[in-house]
């Protein structure tokens, strides 16, 4: 249940205080051109280092295993692996008293107390660094489509430095709003019913750590649009509309228009202020006070993730949409 | 790509004025009590007739082809058709100027012309029949789990009554806002990244055709909040949180909390009010009428939908549970 | 669990003596030209009637319920229904005393004897019928290979109905052998590793009930050959080779050679003789007398079944292929 | 295309020549002992150093990378490397005059020239480490079962030692013939249809390159005899039975029985002799000797890799048979 995708496949792995993190992607054609370099830019951006952000510092180097050769992709499932190097596991240990907002409490429950609990385990920011690298490489495949993600609000500040300052000052943490453009994108991409562009996009996006929400061209403001309002018309023999209240989709299928999507992510839950918890040794609530190293506004991070999985999605439905293809040229030739 | 679900599988097929719509249902566990009338509280929630809902009326009997004997489910696979009864095709016939908000446009282009376009053909609410069915059975494999969801708001009206007619008048349509509670909830549901149950939930949500956006616990808001009022503090041993911003998810987990979502669903894209389009034909725009039979505020069908998909996502992921429990025993002997 | 296939999915339903037995078919693209006569070959070669088979006659009217409209494959998934009509459920009654051979014990024992028994329920070769209408859809996908599948053996016996008078007379049942060769199939098809081509066609094939053995190429014979023997060498330009000892496949990848295989399937269960089994009631043995209606030698009715799950394995195989063929003008650009 | 299994999934990548091989193995449940000893036993038996047995010597010495913590399975996915130490790649270029019986003509074709060549890249038998890695763990989810697997005949002779003897003088190559058991096995696992236990082992079996035919219970005898010999019958409550021609299955499910099952490998492609092949820049045929290091005899290492994939099968299913677990107890109440 780590994997993704139908023919354009990830594989996640990894603890944040483990070996290593990483990623199997299976499915991808032979023939793109892939060296270690490319990963650079998007991994840069996702890494801590900013203020605001964590101060753990990982060189974040791939390591290609499998799956290139010659600076191509072989057609084999490529693995990359990212060596964990600067951990701490000495400041954690909250499976009695666990960090409210985290999942310590879950996941002791659910892997009856066996989950590897140092840093959050296998449920830590730190997974995403695969994400990116499958981002990477998905979106070479779909080179034509221009992704961008970037961070609108925090804390519900449009300036976002200084928002960050304030959080800082006080030991508090703060969320914010990521908005997503995809452009040039082909008519037609995405599956009737349950695999509508909005689905496997919101399913990729909510597997992202601390995403509460998101919503589709005008979203939740559609709910009190009129129809007549809402409705997007179209203006062209390409299909182009007027106005993009649908987000670029309709019916779950793009429709050629950019497809826009905003999302919400929540304050980072590890914050610098004493806050209360139940411990379950002594079975009364207790004061904790988390110590170790953590993003004030981890949000910072995330449009380069939300770029790579929307990247995967959208590689996988252009390579299904190929699936038939074929048939194009006879069906053309028999049609009605 | 017209399937969901890993054990508690779902696959839903059928036109809008076709012979029937239906769904199979496989990997439902046997023994389970389902008979006919089972389905028709749901089902006549679902279905048209109030006002503000579309004319069309069908009489969404369900005819249950295999899988249930004696009125129980025999682990086989469990088909049930609806045959469609009450169709108007010669109302439809957009392929050439296609109906704003629809998706018609982008059918006619995926399909390369071959879909069937009668009343949308597979693109048509009528196909969510198939899946209120589903959540019939998927309810009571879920039996200790209670999961409502409710209309509260249309056309950004609490009072949706007064809101429906005042649409209805005016020709134009209107959305709403459903929210859905789920109570009594096991802690511990969901699995790490992909198959989150935010990820799950929204891939399901947004199969629903008109969804366009969700938000979990205190979703968008959580983007403005602080960690320190954000994170939902512990307050027994059973996991009960003071607060529920998380909405009953952690890491992608039920914490054992109530799971709450919100859910926006657009106004309906069939108006009375005339609109513009393009004709494809003549190359040109041209004033389109949309005749047929439409609801002005489909959203008022929509809340057991979304119950349904959130029983069929919930039941899916208990079996998944189960498959490690038979482990738990030896675990616990062996276990640090 | 009751689907298969990745991108061209077919999922079956149905008891023997229910409503209906049928298929749902994913995937298939539009425009594919379909309609009811063409489904009428194929059924009757699997139908029974022959000397050898059952006197059970059923007319095997495929009723087309979705994706298919105008005669051509619209894109959506395609049901199909087969009405049974000719049941006589007072036959059968085995659960406490299970006929020798039959799945009767184990479905008992997995279904906690919530399976619907009647006439062997889901577990009949009735449900075939599906699989043979799904492989004529497949076959018209990949229309430029052909598949071949044939008795060669009954009982041992080349001479065929010689076999089946002779067990008629005695009233036991026989087996026998099938061989199938696919011709015209392309290079490159499989996938490395779990989706090898023989991996895919066996796990279709023993999905037919009786099937019990599976040999590609030189098969069992490989095992005493020499490797200077056993190796095929390549003779000219396409690869086409002096001999066929792998039958086809390399790597598990089509090498465009004729894919060849035979195929084992054992005596009919129910057989006219008294036998003994067990009693589960009086926890005794018994002898056993089987009325209904069964075949002789149902091996008679296997050829077709055989080539239609070969057809879905090859059209989703080709479809898959496909998904990286829009890679390839780019790869030979920008490749070493 | 190189996943495997439902919820007990594994994931195998690397080349032959590469940095490293190894398997990702999703779907493990927490709590199962596992250290780097556990392996030790398998991996031997899988290593060459045999007479008949290439002279490559690797290390095997698995890395584990994630998903184990305190020598305990975490419920996280576990990967587990094994680098490539001893590669010769010089010996190896063979894509214009492919190896009789490899897959060089097809890998160079399916992955137009893309995929990594050195040492058979990633179609090699060393991909198989990591099978044999994931049945280890298999073996351990399901530890009440037995799994054997043995070499019983080699080159047509059951004096095996003889037989390769003979080859290696000679220097050409031979395969075998392997027969697996497997003792206390539940009754019930395996699930209607494309999941018969036939069709998923015979998936997974036919993924280990060299293999070419299976056969269950008495397979390709079963094809002359007749049902009054071939019916095994039932002789007391735990239904035991007389004979096991069945191999252990019924209906694709098992029976209590063993299951028995007998595997044909093909001889090693690679003989030290002279062979022709086609050159593919000449355009003419030419003679051809393979130097590298290779198997006489590689069916000697297949016996474990067929338990490791058994193992993993009968994991998956077991865990799938649980999903229904719960329910048992619901139903046994309610039940007719």
């Amino acid at each position: 249940m780590n994997t993704f995708g139908h023919i354009f496949k990830i594989q996640i792995f990894g603890e944040s205080h483990g070996d290593s993190v990483g990623v199997v992607i299976d499915g991808c054609p032979p023939g793109i051109s892939i060296n270690e370099d490319d990963f650079k830019h998007d991994l840069l951006r996702r890494k801590s280092g900013a203020k605001g952000t964590t101060s753990r510092k990982e060189d974040d180097k791939p390591q290609i295993i499998s799956g290139i050769h010659n600076n191509y992709s072989t057609g084999a499932p490529i693995t990359i692996l990212f060596k964990n190097t600067n951990t701490r596991s000495s400041d954690y240990n909250f499976r009695n008293h666990p960090r409210p907002g985290h999942a310590d409490f879950v996941t002791d429950k659910k892997f009856i107390s066996f989950n590897d609990d140092r840093g959050g385990g296998h449920f830590s920011g730190r997974l995403t660094v695969g994400l990116v690298a499958a981002g990477v490489i998905a979106k070479k495949i779909i080179s034509d489509i221009n992704i961008t993600a970037k961070l609108t609000e925090a804390g519900g500040n449009t300036n976002i430095t200084d928002a960050v300052d304030k959080a800082l000052k006080t030991g508090d943490s703060i969320g914010g709003i990521i908005e997503c453009s995809v452009t040039n994108v082909p008519v037609g991409l995405g599956e009737p019913f349950f695999d509508s562009v909005e689905s496997l996009i919101s399913h990729a996006i909510f597997s992202i750590p601390g995403v509460k929400a998101i919503e589709f061209g005008s979203g939740f403001e559609a709910a009190i649009m009129k129809g007549s309002e809402h409705n997007d018309l179209i203006i062209n023999e390409s299909g182009t509309t007027k106005t993009n209240n649908a987000g670029g989709i309709n019916g779950g299928i793009t429709n050629g228009n950019d497809i826009f999507f905003r999302v919400a992510v929540k304050p980072t839950s590890s914050i610098s202020l004493p806050q209360e918890t139940f411990n379950f040794e002594s079975g009364k609530p207790e004061k904790l006070e988390i110590k170790g190293r953590h993003d004030t506004c981890f949000a910072l991070r995330i449009p380069v993730i939300i770029e790579a999985v929307t990247a995967c999605v959208l590689a996988d439905l252009m390579m299904i949409d190929n699936t038939k293809k074929y048939d194009i040229q006879r069906s053309k030739k028999t049609g009605i």
